[in-house]
């Protein structure tokens, strides 16, 4: 059924934010914290995945491709990063930028 | 002070959500309740602005396009519409999809 929340060709921003992250594995990454919105041109910036619990290292914040997180199984979204990767990948903390600005840090 | 939340060029979803909205004689007319994202393109479809309170008619949702909700003045959007327009203007409910699509319901 269609709704408010979500269709073919949209969905809002509440119902991603929260949204749990695996990768291709099916590892449990993180869920997906905030969208961010390019002011000026309308598109959608990126993706803030956030994590911490397993890795241990209090939350993070990761930035996401927004076209690479739009593949979705078991009711989450799928990248193409493993622990080992996302342990590596720069990260930032909720009162910082991500470092070196919004490249995709993940390749499909 | 720049933020997960927002700097001069993107700003957070959640941000956006809440930001109250008037229209240039300075009334206001509602709150942005979501903003929905055209999976696709990963570009922004459109705000969707809640309203209702004011006209008595129960909680009633309203599409804004982004462009247009991008002025800021008080701390809130200002878009071009009446508070006439706004009553004779196509609305849904929650559980509805936005009237005739996601075209701009109001002009500059």
């Amino acid at each position: 059924m269609e709704t408010l929340d979500e269709n073919a060709a949209v969905i809002s921003a509440s119902k991603v934010t929260g949204t749990n992250v695996y990768n291709t594995d099916g590892d449990h990454l993180g869920e997906i914290y905030d969208v961010m919105l390019d002011k000026r041109s309308g598109n959608i910036a990126y993706a803030v995945m956030s994590f911490g619990g397993f890795l241990g290292i209090g939350e993070r914040y990761h930035a996401l491709p927004w076209q690479l997180s739009s593949t979705t199984r078991q009711g989450g979204y799928v990248v193409g990063l493993t622990v080992d990767q996302l342990k590596e990948a720069p990260t930032y903390a909720a009162n910082e930028l991500p470092a070196g600005g919004i490249a995709p840090l993940i390749t499909a």
